[in-house]
Parts: structure tokens; C-alpha cells; sequence
């Protein structure tokens, strides 16, 4: 009845009110879904929401049981705060925090009473006036120490709380007697708090920041490859239409995306990894630094995955027949480097040492194959004026037609960009952004440029690509050996051995599922 | 006396002492330099110290002036957590906590009574589990709510100050009578709290993330243009040793950087700018995002100048000879785009509409003249092994002796390299690292690759760059019509004029000092 309602509604009824009742009709399905969601991405996080309400829970007995309030009284109010404040979605952020608070505690405590010792025997208002001053100073000075980078860092909270606490005490003991006791409460309540957040975040369903951390290196590899394998995929693809559309949110992008974006992510993570206890074998600091160190090295490798995307997104494009010419050599090298990205996360993940001797005469032999390849075609990175003639490759024969676009002379070109840009002004900019083509593209475009030129960026992208994977896996083994990784089994390179296969499997499947498509769309 | 006598000690024993001494000596003088340093890097920070003194003084009157203390009495208290808690930097951070911390306050004071109310007429241990059951379930979802992303970002601190004063009423209302009262009371001296952070922060010298992000945004332009500028300079650079060898702390390195780590500031900057008031002429809200949508595109361009930069760093590396052909057109389209940038960043320091027209005929020019010069050396793209006859420029007479690599077997290349590797397994990492080649150089450097490819990837990028760069000015466009920005006026193009002139005259005399450098040290 309902449904037969609405529907007449809306087929009488404006379009303004039709938008806002779907719209808050569907409002309802966005949320559950959104709450859904947050779940189902990471189970913990309902674990860990879980756990806070226990506590709360827990420390909320200290008021609702009558012997536990007759030994705290009020100050159990300190064990709220606490477990509201300290408890955190990872052990070491929890640490981090319970401890920068303990000890901030602490230190403000001392300071407090000596203070109070120092101003004790003098008059009422001598007193205020010190007691102010002092306030003002501690003030001026920790607010000030909280911009060191390395305080900032590792005990900005710490010195929050020592803020916080030697205030509450200095200006309290202005007007009650024995501040001594009332801090003593308040420290026995406050280890209570800490205690029950240290429990249920050690303990209980504990989340890791170290494993957080390693987890999302090894995830960063396969990102990196899959960006990669993407990048030539499409490269390489036969259908003409899809280079240079792909924009900032395809897969690609998002693989690459994730590493470079991840220097804040990673220095937290470490930082909270360093408060973790870890049992070692050889009793030794566990190297989160190196964590963050091979991040670095991993986005400088990244950034010619990017300048490698830039490629397929440039206005200007190496003809299909160019590329169909070094098609394999090209997919050969970059196999060869996820392989060894793959191998990378794999060896992190399982905490292997790695060892890329076998690989490097691979990818050596996929450059030199390259080399010959280019070597071989000489006459391609002639001026398209001087009468090109492409050989082609064998198995293809649709490419010889592929036309240059015309010359136009810089003045009709200019005129015409100006001339849309005028007759765009008035229009909305969303629409004007699809409409107007770019000064730089009609610029561009026009321009002869050698049609070797933007294949020879590419190559010349993936020997760069070689030369700085060289130094990720200089990081890995650095890591390894700072982590006393673990010598890798014969049933580790045999798994090794069967995750590359699979790949190549899919690999070739893939590419045998894209011509199977192509002969459809064809 | 006292350095005579260390002098000697100095002198006499061993290093271990000597060196733990001269740090403890350092020590001092490291610490104080900090501190200046710190406060001279930005002097706002003192500033900002200072305010929150006074701030932390003024509330601590509330304790120590007698007429005061009878009207808030022990719940002052408050009143200093609130200003030790919100009181930031800038005024859209104080605000954003001020608010959050009211809002949550209030959500959670209205929630709180309303569970009173419904647990009143029970009985003791009825409602204890009542209570006790609120507590869970109220914790358990808004911790939840906590990893919403929308709700992460803006209004986090809200949630936890709502669970917090939650179950402190809550749980408190248990054992006080006139839990009504003490709330009222509470928030009163809350009130105080944030009236005092806030007059200090939006009345006494008030730092604005709105205009921090603001001035950051045109930082970056000029520090992308120096980038730029630099990495074409050097590549150009007659002195071929130093090409290939400044790693990761250049100042080229530095420009870059700071727009590709912006990322994370740029939206925390954006979301605290969105709450700070502010008045403009058109009564609008000002387009904060657009800051960062434009930050993701300059990031996006940044992109091509790692690329180049890549490029300098690069195992294969154009013979001078083919660079020098190539000189001037490339400097020239290096300078187009590096004027465009400091126009750009004028522009949006200045809050000037940017017009670009005219900067663009000259970007085309600049295009068609490198494209020209490129056509001009067809046989250059030839492979070395075609016999190659580079065409030298008039100017320059040096470079036709440059000599290729001489090709090695793949397998004594390997041997060498296993050979290092093995040779360098006991030595110390960071020694290692130094002295052994990576594979990746030792193979490169032996393949043939043809002489024009790692020039043709330069020029490609160079291409790329402008057309990057056309994204990069619309966003800018898009942003002074979102913000209202002035139209330019004859004084302003007069100035960016005189500006464009001075970096002309900067880069000729540059020119002509590393000349005279060049001629000093041949």
C-alpha cells in the first residue's frame, strides 16, 4: 500500500521533494551499510569497541559495588578518565599513552610538592603570587618543549598530562590541607585505570602496531606489482581507446597510491611499535626504524611506477606498432621485477631472508633482451619526416595505417583554444572541464615528435625501474639481518616457486581471457 | 685553568672517556642551539607558549583570588583542564576541540539524564545493572563510531569528551544525589575554560590554519619551481661528475618533497581552516577543499619533477655531446614552466585571478622550438652501432670524443658482481653499501643502450610537465573563482613583471658565474 503510494507520489509530484524522499529513504541502507562496512574491513575494529566497553564496564564497578567505593570514594572518577583516554586500538598506542601518562603524572607530582615545600612557609598573598608565576613559567616552558620534533614525537601527550597535572595540584594546594594524601588516591586510581587498559589491550584480542607494520610493508610490495603489471598490461594492450583515459582512480593508481601515501601511517606505526614488548630469540631492539627506512627507499622505487602511469596518461603516445616491436622485452623485464617485488613480500611476510642471486640473472637476461631488441630497430627512432618505415612484428599486421595527426599551425591552434575558452567562460566548471579540451593537449598533439620519443621514456623507465629495485632489496636484506630473519627452507623456495608459477598461470590465462574478449568485441 | 687541565686530559687518555667528555662538554651548547632554533624557525611558537602561560595564570585565578573561588569553588578544576586540553596552536584547532568539547558535553549531559530519569523509580540493584549495561552498550558504540572516517576526521575528540563526561555523569549519579547541580556547575566552569582559550586564541595574536595552509600552498609553487630550475641546471651542467650523484638531500630534493609529503598537513590544515570564521566580501563559505583537491594535483605534477630528477640519478646517462644539442630549447620550456609556477604562487599569495594566455603562447613557442630542435637531429635517434656523427652545436666543440662503455659478457659481469658480493659479507653494512656497485649498475652500464633513449625520456617528461601543468592552472582557476579572488590589476603585472625579469637576470647571472666557475677551474 505503502510502495502503490510513493509510486503515484512520484510520478505526480516535482522532481525537488522526489529527490530529498528517496533521499531519505535510502539514507537508512547508506548508514547500515556504511556501519556494515567498517566492520567487515577490519573485524578488529568491532573486537576493540568490544573491549572498550568491557572496560568501561569494569572500571564502572569501582562506583556501582559498594566495598570497591567505600576504598576509592570519588577519586574513581581518575579511573573513568583514564581507561576513557588510554585505551587505544593498538597495544603499543596504548602503552604509548599509558606510560607518557604515568610518568607525566609522576613528574608533575614531584615538581608540584616541591614547589609546595618552597612556598610553604611564607605569607598568604607572597604565596598566590608564587604559585601564579610558577604556573605561568611551567606553562610557558612545556607548551614551548612540546614543539621539539623529538618531544613532539615520541611524548607530546606525556607532557600534556605533566601540564595538566602539576597545575591541578599546585593551584589545589592552595586551598586544601593535605594535598599529599589526595594525590596518593588519585595515583592509586589512575594505576587501576592504566591497569585495566593495559589488560585488555595486552592481553585481551591484543592489536600489534608492529605487526600492523609489517603486515602493510609486505601489503605494499604487492601493490607496487600490481601497479606495475597494470601499467604494462595496458601499455601493451591491443584496444587503441583505453590509453590515456584511465585517470585517478583505477587500480593502478590505487596501488601505487597506497605506498606513497603512507610515510605518515608508517612513522606512527613505528613510533607506537617502539613501545611494544617483543620476545626475540636473540634478545635484541626490534628495527621498526628500518620499517620506515625501506618505506622511503619503497616510495622512491614507487615514483617511477607513477612517472610509468604518466606514460599511459601522456598526450603524446608511441604508436601501436612501435609498441607491438618490443612488446615481449618489455613484458619480460617487467615480469621479472614483480616477480622479485613478489618474492620481497613474501620473504617479509614469513620473515625469510632473502636471497636474489637466481633472480638477478634473470632480470640481467630480461635487460639484455631488451637491449638487442632496441638495438635491433634502429631506423625507429628516425623523425617521422624522414620517411619511417616500421618492421613489423610477425603475428601482427593491423598497425602500418596508424596516421599521424595533422599539422596545424600554431595560430589556428591558439585561435581555436581561445576561442573555446571564451565561449566556455559562462558555463558551469564541471560541465567545462569535460567539454574544453586543454591548451596543451590541442598543443601537443600537434606537434611531430619523433614516435620513438615516448616509447624511449618508457624503456628507459623500466632500466630505471631495475636500477632502484637493486636498492629496496639492499633495504630488505638490511632488514633481514637487523631482524635476525630466518635462513629460507627448501620449502620456502618451493613455495616461492609455486606462488611465480601460478602468477605466470594467471598471467597467461589473463592474457588469453583479454584476446578471447577482444575476438568478441572485434 | 679548567681547559688547560682538560686540554691535557685530552691529550692523555684514551678515546672512550675523551669522547663521552666532549659530549657532556656539547651538550649544553646542542640544547641551546635547539631552542633558538626552534623558536627562530617560527616565532609564533614563543608566542604561542606565552599565550597559554597567561591563559593557564588567568584560570589558576579562579583558585587563588578569594571572591572567585567562593562562586566556582573545586570544580575550577575543570575549567584548568579545559584550557591545558584545548588550547592549540591555531585558532581552527581551538576551536575544533572547544566546539567538539562543548557539543560532546552537552550530547552526553542530555543522554546521561534522560538514563537517570528512566533507572529513577527502580530499585538499588536493578538499577545498578541498568547502569551498568548503559555503560557498555554506550561505550561499545561509540568507539565504533570512532573508526567512521567522516566522524575520524572531524569529529573524533567530540566522541571520546562524550564518553567521557557520559559515563563520569552517569556513573557518578549512582552515589550524588543532585547530580543536576553538579553537572550545571561543571559546565559552568567549563564555559569559563573555553571562553578563556578562546579569547586567547582568536583575539591575542591569533594563528590561522586557513592562512597557513593558504601561505604552504603557495610555498610549494616556488619550491617545485626551484626544483625544477635546479634539476635542469645540473643537467646541463658542463661538469659531467657531478651529474648522477646527489642522492636523497639535495636542495632539488628538498623542493620536491615538501609538496609530496604535504598530503597529511594539507588536510589537517583544510579541516581545522573549515572551523575558523571568516569574514569575506561575498559572504561564502571559503572553498577549504579546494586547497587540497589542489594539493593532489600539484602532488600529481610534482610527480614528473621526481621523474626528471630520476633522470639525473640514472644509471644510463645521455653523452654530453647529445645534452648540449639539446640545451637550449629545453632550458627554454624549463623556464616557461618555472615562470608559470612563480606566477601561480604570486597569484594565490596576492589572492590575484591568474591569467595566462600570454605565459602560454610562449609555453607553445617554447614547445615548438624543442620539437623543432628534435626533428633537426634525426640520424641522432640512430643506435650507436649505425655509425653515429653527432651534428654539434656552433658554440660547443668539446664533446665528439665521448666514448661508450665497452660491452662486456654478461657472465664475467655476473661473476664480478658475485665475487663483491662475496667478498663484502663480513663487512659492516654502511662500508659495504659505499664500496659495492649494485648489480643493476655494473649490467646497465654494459648494455648499448641507444644514446638517445635516456635523452629522449628527459625531453619526453619535459613534455609531460606542461601538460601536467595545464591541470595544475585550471585548478588554480578553479580556486580563485571558488574563493573570489581579485582580477589582476596593471600594478600587479607590472610587479610579476619585474619579478619574471629578476629571476631572468638571476638565471643569467648564475649562468655566467658557473661560467666563470668553469673557466676558474679549467
Amino acid at each position: 500500500m505503502e510502495v502503490d503510494l510513493s509510486q503515484k507520489e512520484e510520478t505526480r509530484i516535482s522532481a525537488q521533494p522526489n529527490i530529498f524522499m528517496k533521499k531519505a529513504r535510502t539514507l537508512p541502507v547508506y548508514v547500515c551499510r556504511n556501519i556494515w562496512k567498517v566492520g567487515k574491513d577490519d573485524p578488529r575494529r568491532v573486537i576493540h569497541a568490544l573491549k572498550v566497553g568491557v572496560a568501561l564496564t569494569l572500571v564502572s564497578f569501582l562506583y556501582l559495588l559498594e566495598p570497591l567505593f567505600e576504598g576509592v570514594g570519588q577519586n574513581a572518577m581518575w579511573a573513568v578518565i583514564t581507561v576513557v583516554v588510554v585505551l587505544e586500538f593498538t597495544a603499543g598506542a596504548t602503552l604509548c599513552k599509558g606510560l607518557n601518562r604515568g610518568f607525566g603524572t609522576l613528574c608533575a607530582g614531584s615538581l608540584a610538592f616541591f614547589i609546595e615545600f618552597m612556598a610553604e612557609e611564607t605569607g598568604r598573598v607572597y604565596r598566590a603570587v608564587f604559585i601564579g608565576a610558577t604556573v605561568f613559567l611551567v606553562g610557558f616552558m612545556s607548551t614551548y618543549l612540546r614543539f621539539f620534533p623529538f618531544i613532539k614525537k615520541n611524548y607530546d601527550y606525556g607532557v600534556v598530562i605533566f601540564l595538566l597535572t602539576f597545575n591541578l595540584i599546585t593551584v589545589s594546594s592552595f586551598r586544601v590541607q593535605n594535598v599529599l594524601h589526595m594525590a596518593r588516591e588519585r595515583l592509586y586510581t589512575i594505576a587501576i585505570g592504566c591497569a585495566i587498559c593495559l589488560l585488555m589491550s595486552l592481553l585481551i584480542f591484543p592489536n600489534w602496531s608492529g605487526e600492523d607494520l609489517h603486515r602493510s610493508t609486505a601489503r605494499k610490495f604487492e601493490a607496487l606489482a600490481k601497479s606495475i603489471e597494470g601499467c604494462i598490461d595496458e601499455y601493451f594492450n591491443d584496444k587503441d581507446d583505453k590509453v590515456g583515459e584511465n585517470k585517478l582512480d583505477g587500480p593502478i593508481y590505487k596501488g601505487y597510491r597506497a605506498v606513497l601515501d603512507s610515510k605518515f601511517s608508517d612513522e606512527t606505526l613505528a613510533s607506537f611499535a617502539s613501545w611494544e614488548p617483543r620476545p626475540t630469540r636473540h634478545c635484541h631492539k626490534y628495527p621498526w626504524q628500518q620499517y620506515v627506512k625501506l618505506g622511503t627507499v619503497l616510495r622512491h622505487f614507487g615514483y617511477t611506477a607513477v612517472a610509468l602511469h604518466g606514460c599511459l596518461q601522456s598526450e603524446i603516445q608511441a604508436p601501436k606498432s612501435v609498441r607491438l616491436l618490443f612488446r615481449d622485452p618489455c613484458k619480460r623485464v617487467a615480469s621479472e621485477v614483480t616477480k622479485v617485488l613478489v618474492e620481497l613480500a613474501y620473504s617479509i611476510s614469513n620473515r625469510r631472508l632473502f636471497s636474489h642471486d637466481a633472480l638477478s640473472d634473470h632480470l640481467h637476461e630480461a635487460l639484455q633482451d631488451l637491449n638487442s631488441a632496441i638495438k635491433s630497430h634502429p631506423r625507429l627512432f628516425l623523425g617521422s619526416k624522414n620517411g619511417r618505415k616500421v618492421t613489423e612484428p610477425k603475428h601482427e599486421k593491423t598497425s602500418s595505417a596508424v596516421a599521424l595527426p595533422s599539422l596545424k599551425t600554431d595560430t589556428s591552434v591558439m585561435l581555436q583554444w581561445k576561442s573555446n575558452r571564451i565561449a566556455d567562460q559562462p558555463k558551469c566548471s564541471s560541465e567545462q572541464k569535460q567539454l574544453r579540451p586543454t591548451l596543451s593537449k590541442l598543443a601537443i598533439t600537434t606537434l611531430e615528435f619523433s614516435e620513438a620519443l615516448p616509447f624511449a621514456a618508457f624503456a628507459s623507465l623500466l632500466v630505471e625501474m631495475v636500477a632502484r629495485l637493486e636498492l629496496v632489496i639492499e633495504e630488505v636484506e638490511e632488514l633481514g639481518r637487523a631482524a635476525y630473519f630466518r635462513e629460507s627452507t627448501a620449502s620456502d623456495e618451493l613455495t616461492i616457486k609455486v606462488k611465480i608459477e601460478n602468477m605466470r598461470q594467471d598471467e597467461n590465462s589473463h592474457d588469453l581471457h583479454t584476446h578471447e574478449v577482444h575476438r568478441i568485441v572485434d
